[in-house]
């Protein structure tokens, strides 16, 4: 007798080893055949709540690719309530108008804090009015993967809609016919919860794949009648903007872009989406074309002008971490090119590696300038919160070229102020605003202003553009505030940039 | 003024928040051009290690995707010899025969402790012989990443070589002139060390993809001169073998399968390599094909006959763990339906999910099988090790039908015997063993022994087998060892399975 079982029991024990009890010792799913197959399907939500271990006092988490046609955080929070938690911490990576309902949960106590991205429509008012006792924390998705790194934001049970899955949990945005495009915010949630649901409406034969959500991080599986609507992810596939300010706003982002000194060859871009933004991508595009000026990679939320780029070969590569239309998402499943990131992959201070370290230049709006350059993106020019964080932040500090786009005036209210109510992103990794009434430039960036005034592009100051504003506009009064801090905007690297207070009633 | 940078300070201070030091406190490598692009691009192997803060005692890990042809793991052992480190643990996820030169290694001190899949060669040999004062961790290829998982194996710095990465560290293994095809087990290592650095001889503009290994969990990019030779991962694309032997056993084994009552539409199976498991799978192939039966999945190791059978639309994807030739490689660049999983993914019985546990036949070998159907595929008949524990075990227990092929005599050697010299698989998980001399089902699934009986296979029995085995080569003398333990076998779940003595000299 060669193999002596006491040998090796032995051995195990005088080396604080575990001894072997047996093939399913610690992986009894395998003994049984339906538990080996069928494990993760679990036939309602209520009992993959039950089966997540959830409990008051715990945090839930959800992704947004599906924008305004999410169908999961209202349908996962009604069941949640029904089922009589509370004191729920709530971290989708972001909140959109779909999402006004929570405030009904806010109200009977089943939701008392919140991270997200942003925040908008009646609930964005609610909040602002001082409906909740906790702050909510406002993060960028850069900074979103951080908070999960340091701990400070810590999910247990995950909810992940998705537009494809098989029973084992392998799932993607792209296939099917629920397209959504990129999970890129998912799979930083797949990666860190503790408990992982996947949200599917139809579960496709194993293995699925391309495996955005990999079965080596999902727990249960649960078909559900409704995960989203694709269709209102974007309102369509993009066109060019017909408002003219935004096509004036474009055409002088583009000129700005072609005259930053960063429009040559293998320059990366990220445009974002938005009327003036897609307008700006279109008119930038014409130029790569005419000037045969290909970039090397495009970043971020994604557009159809974006992939119209990649198709004409004027862009090698697409990393996408949100699909903002159909065509970016059918993109992404179709185009080798074309490829799927994580949060942390686009835009993590602290990753090990993030896409923003290496863009060139970048678009992005405002709903504040003020003659710091500081930016607000959070909150309208009542105070009540009516935006979101995003990249904006992130991005602004890696770029080599940030642009901010943005009309004087907006609704009679100007758009340069003296001082934003409320900052996002510091003045400091902003280098130029583009507006309908003249070009600001940074004077951290003097290079820049002499090549812009060089070309001819109406250069002005930031404090002429704000007293323009304030002669056609009028000096608004100011917001009145109470005491009460409402919510707190970190910075991509966790830290307070600032806070958001009560709106006087 | 609307913004007010004291009010956020104090909310930070109030809450224990950190306060905003500046865009670039936790990010400094933005605030330099050279930094902020080409911070991971270290001009030597000697200046990566120092970059890694590795010391004395630490553990450095490798992966063996080039099998035969790999250079990384003895030209980083050299360099770190030199910079005169000591102490180390290696975990290589498996060690070959071009490994042999660590034995130098050994002897003077630098490596003391080794994590690995298999041993061969001198150094098998001379651990077999007790060289070591530390028995070296046996694990099983979804062992190792629960070895991980629990901590016991814990990685300082992984050393990985790629077919192509870019600065970042964005890499895979199946793109450029060096394809080796899939990264799965360096996948794991990316995930879990603590420094990882990429060897690469050629750098991709960025950003490359698609990406095995991403930015954000590589530290360091090298640009060495040899990375492997990829001709030497298998002796070729997989022919028919001209051995009538293996022939022999591959018409059995192809028998067996398709009258196991597995064989049938959207089956899954996993049939290695090696010139009797190449040649099952071409026999089992042509009986897909003329009966229209088509496999759901291939999993494991994937040789040039299983992506014959994608071609061919007989299968309708493949899991790839590793890729055995040039063809695989090739196919997994190529065939969006043939996908690279990592170790996790693949094997590891503590997984969320792993594709062993949905695969229905597996084909294994091995180089002792003994009446209770227990397998040894790691020490030879010598008592000397020369093998590996690999996916063996794993599948083992997962599968449905676990086929294992053998000839009855190796080198005059019984291959079925009382009792093998080293248990790697438990033969409860073993269902039939199938040598050139009759077919021996495990009692444990007497439905299996019927079915094969009733489509008059060579069924007989174990005891049979190894009788025979002994009247044409005579019972072999026991093998003497010390009581000095050389290895440890470790089960799949981290249990021991057995250990392994020093032969006596």
């Amino acid at each position: 007798m060669s193999y002596d079982k006491k040998r090796a029991q032995d051995y195990a024990a005088q080396h604080n080893l575990p001894e072997f009890e047996g093939v399913y010792a610690k992986s009894p799913q395998l003994a049984n055949t339906n538990q080996k197959y069928h494990r993760k399907l679990i036939p309602s939500l209520e009992e993959a709540i039950k089966a997540s271990g959830l409990k008051d006092g715990d945090t839930v988490s959800f992704h947004h690719a599906f924008r305004e046609g999410d169908k999961v955080v209202m349908q996962v929070m009604k069941t949640i309530a029904e089922m009589g938690f509370k004191n729920l911490t709530i971290a989708p990576s972001s909140l959109l108008n779909c999402h006004d309902g929570l405030l009904e949960y806010i109200r009977s106590g089943v939701i008392t804090k919140i991270f997200t991205s942003g925040l908008r429509g009646e609930l964005g008012e609610a909040i602002s009015n001082g409906v909740m006792d906790t702050p909510v924390q406002i993060h960028s998705h850069g900074g979103r993967v951080h908070l999960l790194q340091t701990g400070e934001l810590s999910i247990d049970v995950a909810f992940l809609g998705v537009a494809s899955a098989d029973e084992f949990g392998n799932a993607n945005g792209s296939h099917g016919a629920l397209s959504c495009g990129s999970l890129g915010y998912a799979k930083v949630d797949a990666q860190f919860a503790r408990y992982v649901v996947v949200l599917t409406q139809e579960l496709i034969d194993y293995p699925n794949y391309p495996t955005s959500l990999s079965q080596d991080q999902v727990d249960a599986v649960v078909t559900v009648d409704e995960v989203g609507d694709p269709s209102l992810i974007s309102v369509g596939a993009a066109r060019l903007t017909k408002n003219p300010r935004d096509l004036m706003l474009a055409r002088i982002a583009a000129s700005v872009i072609e005259n930053s000194g960063f429009f040559k060859s293998n320059f990366s871009l990220q445009t974002g989406s938005g009327g003036a933004a897609t307008a700006t991508t279109i008119f930038l595009g014409e130029k790569m074309v005419e000037k045969n000026i290909k970039a090397s990679f495009a970043l971020g939320g994604i557009t159809g002008p974006i992939v119209d780029l990649l198709n004409k070969g004027m862009i090698e590569a697409i990393a996408d971490v949100q699909s903002f239309d159909t065509v970016a998402a059918h993109s992404l499943r179709d185009n080798t090119a074309h490829t799927e990131i994580s949060a942390n992959e686009y835009a993590n201070a602290t990753s090990k590696g993030a896409f923003v370290d290496r863009v060139d230049v970048v678009l992005l709006s405002a709903l504040e300038v003020d003659t710091d350059f500081n930016v607000n993106v959070l909150t309208g020019s009542d105070g009540i919160m009516r935006g979101a964080s995003g990249g904006h932040c992130d991005v602004a500090a890696a770029a080599n070229l940030t642009v901010i786009v943005t009309p004087l005036l907006r609704a009679r209210m100007p758009c340069i102020v003296d001082s934003v109510n409320t900052v996002v992103t510091p003045g400091q990794t902003i280098d130029v605003v583009v507006t309908d009434h003249g070009i600001a430039v940074n004077p951290n960036n003097p290079d820049l202003e002499k090549r812009l005034r060089d070309a001819k592009l109406p250069v002005t100051t930031i404090e002429e553009l704000r007293d323009l504003a304030i002669a056609r506009a009028g000096k608004p009064d100011p917001i009145a505030y109470t005491d009460k801090v409402v919510a707190v905007v970190r910075y991509r690297d966790g830290s307070v940039m600032d806070v958001v207070r009560q709106v006087t009633p």
